[in-house]
């Protein structure tokens, strides 16, 4: 099969095309990222690799925002990182590029069948000035992974690692130095063919953006309240909620909104006529309650049987539980349970905390849940605005995120 | 609260920015469709207004292709129909431009949290040369559930339908005129704030592109035979697989390409251990049987439970039906019906046809169902490629879509 149109994609040089004059008078987009479908072969493809990448600065760095008056994900650095992929050749050349517009057809099966999936990762900046990524190869599985899922290409991880390493320190000033803040990453994938069919997209596009942010809670944290959702369900056996595609998260927003309207600041999923308890708007979900018959406490949160995100922070705190808190009496637990038993032990004073763990927050502290028309408290005194567990991951998961407990989940880049 | 960045996007004069270099030394795109999420306020929003259409004329009209070169959705019209929205003042003035790219920042939700959805519709050319829509209402109808579900804005339906038929006359040229090909019309609306936060989109772009296509079946009907999936499920109560969004097909690719792999043209969608018959591949799916008990003939689709897409075309099958099939002696009934009843009515002589029914084909006669390693025979004989109903069907609805029978659903431009 001839592709007359490929070779506008592959060499790097040819992928801009002359610009032209647009009918208002002013030059149209000169960067097309949209592929025409006709792109077929069985030939090799080739892998990510790091070794040819190019760079072009930014001939204009922005000016740095003050830390103070970040925003998650508004404002973003001078370059983004892209690597263009097609089912013919493979992964072309990566490049890093003065942040800029994508230029796409809209046909574009991006905005058609939400062929897109990302990641969510930090830099942070440790005391000796280094940056450091947290368990990255992490976010490489979990990102190729949700690829896969909508066929959409795989690479290796460790050659994006390596990318993005070299990408975040170019983007070093914008890394604030104080505790708390970092870089934000979003490594995004889109579908690029430009056709209606519905199939394996013959094109993709890998770009990385990055967002100086500052702490979750810059006073300290602030415990939220939750509206448990019962008339809609975020995922399910069989579906994609396990994987971190776009699809999983407009559906979202209404009931986040509606959660909002009525005075709760999230709200939790439910799943099943059980009422099982999934995850809180876009974080997973832990809770800490004294067994029933034993008295035994345990740091319980649901098994990752496809209905539930695979997040790093959750292997995290899982993972350091067991470290610290199972020698202590702690049993660490992946299992269901429901919102009756939450509902069961916070009446019998058995529900000691709750929180949500996540990239941006880290770990954000739950002070109650509406339920079935009441209010469930999650063992929050008061004047208390995080529980014990809560407090003391957020420590810990700093300490290695900054280098000061050093560990092989910090990548220095 | 200031919004200083969006005047650039308020008046349509104002909202190309000036070209500027790219570092690779060519010029940048100058649409800029992403817009920043300042704005916000309370002011009374515009609805879509079609007397405020502007249009700009392309300057060199594309050639024609030949109409049996024509694959679905490949190869556009000269034009597009695009209408910007955002919340602190609506729907700004509708435009036709030159088919063009659309310039969006990497950061825009559309990329990130798939804020999209779709309609997909066809405009007709009858003999005297009229060009006609098919129950556009419906369309616009179930474009606004779409939207309202992902948080996106609505319209009016009239005021689009509008827009559209003087879209679709302006482009009257690319619509052939023989018997079974029309102009696919794709409805497609975005989210274009550029921020990463998961929140409601503050601007969005509803644009309509229009790509001519043939007759899905160019030389007569031809049966498919489809995979029974088991392991991956399409939609959940409480999910969104009765809305046209995006994040509803993505995830289908994988199943359809599992059962192409083993030989099938398309994969059905089971649900719940029950293995209830939902829909074919991005198909509507109907069964004729004859009742167990009374011998009755039935035709059977599932109910619109909130797991099956409202199609235009089901609705138009069983309005059909009930017109037309219940005089002569048929049940016309919505409700579920399992994979284990199909094949006990198959393996009695009782499964008379089955088929699919959407826009693309209207209907899609199907052979056989790959089921728990056997193949459910659906009706047709050897020699034949569709059955008593789908031909019907099929002769039905064009007969309307082309004004041959004068019908209201018929909207002539």
């Amino acid at each position: 099969m001839m592709r007359p149109l490929f070779s506008r994609c592959a060499p790097r040089a040819a992928a801009f095309v002359a610009p032209r004059r647009s009918p208002l008078g002013l030059f149209q987009a000169a960067r097309q990222y949209s592929i025409t479908p006709e792109a077929a072969s069985e030939t090799k493809l080739q892998d990510i690799d790091p070794s040819q990448l190019v760079i072009n600065k930014a001939s204009n760095p922005k000016p740095l925002k003050k830390a103070e008056d970040l925003i998650f994900g508004r404002n973003f650095t001078d370059h983004m990182l892209t690597i263009e992929w097609n089912k013919t050749t493979g992964w072309q050349k990566p490049h890093i590029v003065p942040y800029q517009n994508l230029s796409l057809d809209p046909a574009t099966c991006v905005f058609h069948y939400a062929f897109e999936c990302f990641e969510g990762m930090k830099a942070y900046k440790d005391k000796a000035g280094q940056i450091r990524l947290f368990r990255p190869d992490k976010n490489m599985e979990r990102f190729n992974k949700s690829a896969a899922r909508i066929a959409l290409p795989n690479f290796s991880s460790t050659a994006l690692i390596d990318l993005i390493a070299q990408f975040t320190k170019l983007e070093s000033r914008f890394i604030p130095e104080e505790r708390g803040y970092s870089l934000y990453l979003r490594p995004t994938m889109i579908g690029t063919q430009k056709t209606l069919g519905v199939g394996p997209p013959g094109s993709a596009l890998l770009f990385v953006i990055a967002s100086p942010v500052g702490p979750y809670y810059p006073t300290g944290f602030k415990a939220v309240s939750l509206e448990a959702t019962d008339y809609a369900v975020r995922a399910w056996p069989g579906g994609v909620g396990d994987k971190k595609l776009g699809a999983n998260y407009a559906p979202c927003i209404v009931p986040q909104r509606e959660a909002m309207s009525r005075g709760f600041q999230q709200n939790l999923w439910l799943f099943g006529e059980e009422e099982y308890v999934t995850e809180v708007g876009t974080m997973n979900f832990f809770v800490a309650i004294k067994n029933k018959q034993t008295g035994q406490k345990e740091l319980i949160t649901a098994p990752l049987d496809g209905t539930i995100l695979e997040g790093v922070t959750r292997d995290s705190v899982l993972s350091l539980a067991r470290e610290r808190l199972a020698p202590e009496g702690w049993n660490i637990v992946e299992r269901k349970y429901t919102m009756k038993e939450l509902d069961e032990a916070a009446s019998e004073g058995r529900l000691v905390e709750a929180f949500g763990a996540g990239t941006a927050a880290i770990v954000s502290p739950v002070r109650a849940i509406s339920w079935k028309g009441k209010l469930v408290h999650c063992g929050l005194k008061d004047h208390e605005e995080s529980g014990e567990i809560a407090t003391k991951m957020k420590n810990w998961i700093e300490a290695r995120q900054y280098g000061d407990d050093p560990h092989e989940w910090s990548y220095v880049c």
